[in-house]
């Protein structure tokens, strides 16, 4: 029987990209960066344009990429789906070019379980072929002919009508909901 | 109608990576390895293991990827694919971390017309969600589930059972056979 394949987004889903950037603003702009002044709503939405913009230039230095902290129970995780199903990923890397090689040493480094050759970085992800994708972007879904799976971000509050990974200890419940029986 | 979906490789494609490997060997070996001598064998499948790993350390200096030559008409029959199908450009880059932003770089300065969007950067091809995939190396087909299309380069001139580019002036001609009445 084929192994149901998994695709794993990375940033803001095993990367805390999201927690960088807002180290990042506070930083350089105070305490007025909160997690719940960026509920429902994405970073770049809601910051001043000359914020965004002196935000995206320290984001394509690579260094930006080469230190993310991991999210809380994503290598367990991944290691349990590796395991279990065929495990790619599948990151969004073209915005900021730069960031491929420290990316993929950072993967080498915290999850030296996922094969090199299993590794993908892309833009538009309706290239993925694989059975789900688990990604904080629900609009890489629209797209993508598996099943998407929403990993919870501030940003994706008020996403719905999709599965939902609220945090890494529930990967493998919901996964065994959407492939019953593939185990 | 949805537009078909060409993904085509980089290396030994679009890009002279062969002709690269080639000059590098010269360059510190002399004349002795032609484009005869590797006539339906890869080239790391020639060399003596010394001269390999040599070969390998030098590729993974990125600088090796950031100039590489062009493929004679690769450029302008691109840019007609990209007008009549959805394209996309699939490298498998992951065995030469290093080459990763130096190959964006090279792709952005000579296929400007190529969304960085539509540029995917993996290891193994099956992953790819496309209906062909032209490339250099057929063990990609394997697994692909879309029209597997040869691009020939010497080391495949003995593959058969696939559609076959030979120089991209024939590309349009051959997509148009694969795909007829998709226009």
């Amino acid at each position: 029987m084929k192994r149901i394949r998994v695709a794993v987004d990375m940033d803001e889903v095993i990367a805390d990209t999201y927690g960088a950037m807002l180290n990042w603003l506070r930083h350089r702009h105070g305490a007025r960066w909160s997690t719940e002044a960026l509920h429902g709503r994405q970073i770049f939405d809601v910051l001043e344009l000359d914020t965004a913009e002196a935000l995206r230039t320290a984001m394509h230095d690579g260094a930006f990429f080469a230190n993310l902290p991991v999210i809380e129970g994503s290598q367990a995780a991944l290691s349990e789906i590796a395991a279990r199903y065929e495990l790619f990923v599948t990151s969004a890397a073209m915005e900021f070019p730069n960031s491929l090689g420290p990316k993929f040493l950072w993967l080498r480094r915290h999850f030296p379980f996922v094969e090199p050759l299993n590794i993908v970085f892309c833009g538009d992800k309706s290239i993925i072929s694989a059975d789900c994708l688990i990604d904080d972007n629900a609009r890489h879904f629209k797209r993508f002919a598996g099943q998407g799976i929403v990993f919870s971000s501030p940003h994706n509050a008020l996403v719905s009508g999709y599965p939902r990974i609220h945090r890494w200890d529930e990967a493998l419940a919901v996964l065994s909901d959407v492939f019953p029986g593939a185990l």
